[in-house]
């Protein structure tokens, strides 16, 4: 096996592009192989006949010692920082594990696009040389290894927009990445992402990522790079971005905690620089993903307890508390939405919904009532015309500027997106429409009486490849600009044709209700995991967090 | 007289349009007129004769009663709600004397649009007999008469966009408005804003808004209105919008307070329903004006602790604790910025900066320095095209549908714009323009090392009529979203001629200033007050209160 190829675990064909194009590509993957050394690659014979379900590959694959593989599935960030503080285990140590089985995990679901071990560990040895001399850790996240999604901009790596010709070898590192990289953190690894970072799945000039729990399974996206990395414990912290449910739908599909802050909460200077259009009329957040609640908590308090604020005025400045968060009311309310009116999730959800109901009902700390859902179908509209206020045009060019193909789920995304550009009196109608649609809705939750709504986080557990086309269930709470979490359950879906709908389930709502149906008796979806979603409203992230602390006794969350 | 006609003080004509235009404007100033009692009426020998200064009229006209003149000269809202409460005065004997008063300014000024005695007194009875009967209050502004710019939706009343063809008869109250009512507001005029609500003077199809210290010179504008009849003390409190230096300007010309919010901090739900064009790029604000600073305190706090921000989630949820605000640091650290490197202001206004910065300087709790202005050529360049995303079109045909005359501010302001549409593209490029230019400019003022900066509310004082062509000392703070509170000095301009630019000031930096210095040699702005201004960083709202209660000891603040 010549360093130049690098196999990984392949189900699907990608969409072929022309010739220059696919040499372009080559060339991107090839650079990539050169830096992996041969002792951390997966024999060919696994690569071939990779298992379904992958989750156990890395611990039993022979390339991580037990000490790696004890570093990388038995703690979360906050027990890692608290380990190496401690000088239980050195930065390198740490470092050198998760640099490795990310790896594998990217041979194994293509869910990289940049790997630097090398630095890492240089990095890693600066810390712990700074440990051992002064006594103190650089910061809170001292020696922490976080990855970190394409999108994000870190000093001397790649970023891109998701397209092939739009890739930017950084300078210098986004504001996010830099508050963490003085907060003590260890950059590795940077994550796929999908064309146009805007499908909820990641397939990429990069590859296609696959769900570790079942490779026939899309790992979610945009940030389905990370969600895959994570669920196989190549990372356990990591950053994304939301404009539709692309930190909570790979959250969802990969059994994680993901957090979409309100806008400008996190800082994003720096992120998409030159400005997104879709962003015109819909605010895209930045979040973490991870392994357990507390570390989606550790990295924003980090990030703001910088005063990021002071430097991009955008933010908003409100001080976390997150789970420290005293909740304003007891019992807390909270509203259950089954379905949203729109799509009537797939089984497992509706299994996982009941779950959670049961847990909270039995506790007293809680006030369980349903959630009517509001004007869902009303608000897709609006989302899906705001978010190509150019008509696509730009998306067309930059495709056409190398030849890379349209993948199917930008086709989907275009179909009905005429290619006329919106007037800025059409533009300011969106807004009004959408801010006249907020207030609305802030009213509908003030009538339901209740403080947190649970909900779905996607239409059914993770979709199998080229099949996620409806984000109904995260698109709205960025319509509406509402914090959500995302966190697991123990719920999972079973073997095919195990799990049908509820007998009272009642007919098909509406065209896509009945694809989704299709979708759920078609596909194969053994072993994926269920998500659900938790919403406060704009601005209350900290009740988000303080909600979610009392949830986790009763909910089992990490 | 007869009752069709309503003589007011007039200095200087109206552009007149057809002949149409002319009747529907007639017919509105009719219907003003009959609702005018003659016994309220100045003499025709007074509204032909009056004095340049008018502000000693409405005192010595005969029309108010002692105790009218009492109530209307001696006390803030703050007062006047203690008052009422402690039952030492009615609320109808309060709505009596301001009413009275407004339409006395009105007839020096053309200050209103609307006048609605009869329905302020109505609601006053009510109070009174709720005081009475419950020997509660309904709360906070129980009987406090507040003046509303014409802008703003009043439930039965009229509503404007500075156009004749753009007047609307609301049904319901904005959000605003509603939450004063509730609090115990009396609501009985409307005041005048210019054409487009985009100039610094107040000249509309209503008329033009006279300065009282100055009658051949501005109120300023837009909430102009708000300015000629606060500093009459036709009121001592009301609302007006601020999106170029619109609540700061009028405040600073007329001597009264004024306070810009961060954007989205007072509720506007129901204000400019149909959205704003140049807000597409820079956010306008709502904001109060008053007669003292506790005033603007008390009406921003009775706005917010109503939580605003559950029926309308634009607004930030930060709690308001304004005047009560703890300061972060002591000494307070102030930067004053002599002249924002663009257009050295007219004398008097460099002279009221010395006598603030000697104040500030002679105490223990101010540590003070000079703050360097920052590339404001180019955010007035920014400003400029972000105003007019549509070249102007909407504005051109809105004028064209009733033949409108359009004024020369207005004329003056499309000068260059080129009657071109911006594309989505190009939005978003101003947008990202204007976020890089906040984060640079934060940067800057944090390398200044300054809590607070103290600079000009105008590049003179009130401006001659048709010369409010310079902003520059307001947009800037729009552009960049922080929050300021103007506040009036002692300092007042002199006799024309009686006092020049200072020896060492440079020569003329650009054509702009050039121009500024001629206005000033031509001009004759005796009497006219001198307001200054203070900024803190955006959302630091809080932090800006905090700061003036230090600094009103200092600097003679009511």
């Amino acid at each position: 096996m010549s360093l130049k190829t690098f196999p990984v675990v392949q189900v699907m064909e990608l969409p072929s592009g022309p010739p220059e194009y696919e040499a372009s590509r080559r060339t991107l993957l090839e650079e990539f192989a050169t830096k992996v050394p041969e002792e951390l690659r997966l024999s060919s014979d696994l690569i071939n006949n990779a298992p379904r379900n992958v989750t156990d590959v890395p611990r039993q694959c022979g390339l991580l010692s037990p000490e790696e593989i004890d570093i990388t599935e038995n703690y979360d960030a906050t027990a890692l920082a608290a380990l190496i503080r401690e000088k239980k285990l050195t930065s390198v140590a740490v470092a050198t594990a998760f640099a490795k089985r990310a790896i594998i995990a990217h041979q194994l679901t293509s869910c990289l696009t940049e790997w630097f071990m090398d630095e890492a560990i240089e990095r890693a040895k600066y810390l712990d040389e700074y440990l051992q001399s002064t006594g103190k850790t650089v910061g809170p996240l001292h020696g922490v290894p976080i990855s970190v999604k394409d999108v994000f901009p870190v000093a001397g790596h790649w970023s891109g927009l998701g397209f092939l010709v739009a890739r930017f070898k950084d300078k210098e590192d986004c504001q996010l990445v830099s508050i963490l990289r003085d907060a003590g953190a260890v950059f590795y690894c940077k994550t796929n992402q999908p064309q146009a970072i805007m499908h909820i799945e990641s397939t990429s000039f990069y590859g296609r990522t696959l769900n570790p729990y079942n490779t026939g399974l899309s790992s979610g996206g945009s940030t389905g790079g990370e969600g895959a990395l994570q669920a196989l414990r190549g990372s356990v912290l990591g950053l994304g971005t939301d404009i539709g449910g692309s930190i909570r739908v790979p959250s969802s599909f990969c059994g994680l905690y993901g957090f979409k802050p309100t806008s400008y909460t996190l800082p994003r200077k720096d992120v998409l620089p030159m400005g997104a259009l879709a962003e015109l009329s819909i605010l895209a957040s930045i979040g973490p993903m991870g392994t357990s609640l507390r570390d989606l908590d550790l990295l924003t308090s980090v990030a703001l307890a910088s005063k990021p604020h002071l430097l991009d005025p955008r933010l908003i400045p409100i001080p976390w508390t997150g789970l420290n968060t005293t909740p304003k009311t007891s019992p807390l309310k909270i509203g259950i939405m089954m379905n949203d009116g729109f799509i009537i999730p797939q089984p497992p959800v509706t299994r996982a919904l009941n779950w959670a109901a049961e847990k909270l009902k039995s506790s007293n700390a809680f006030s369980v009532k349903s959630f009517e859902p509001y004007e869902v179908a009303t608000a897709l509209k609006n989302i899906h015309l705001a978010l190509w206020p150019d008509g696509g045009k730009g998306v067309r060019e930059v495709l056409a500027a190398s030849g890379e193909p349209m993948l199917p789920l930008t086709q989907w995304e275009l179909k009905d997106i005429d290619g006329v550009e919106l007037s800025p009196m059409e533009i300011l109608q969106q807004h009004v429409t959408r801010d006249n649609f907020r207030s609305d809705f802030a009213r509908h939750w003030e009538s339901q009486d209740v403080d947190f709504i649970i909900c779905p986080a996607s239409v059914g557990p993770a979709c199998e490849h080229e099949t996620g086309f409806y984000w109904n269930y995260t698109c709205f709470w960025n319509y509406v600009d509402c914090p959500g979490v995302v966190f697991p359950t123990p719920i999972k879906a079973g073997a095919k044709g195990a799990e049908g709908y509820a007998a009272d389930t009642p007919p098909p709502l509406n065209e896509q209700d009945r694809h989704v149906r299709k979708l759920w008796e078609e596909g194969d979806f053994v072993g994926a995991p269920i998500g659900l979603q938790i919403l406060a409203r704009k601005h209350h992230d900290n009740d988000l967090f303080g909600a979610l602390e009392k949830l986790q006794h009763v909910l089992e969350l990490q």
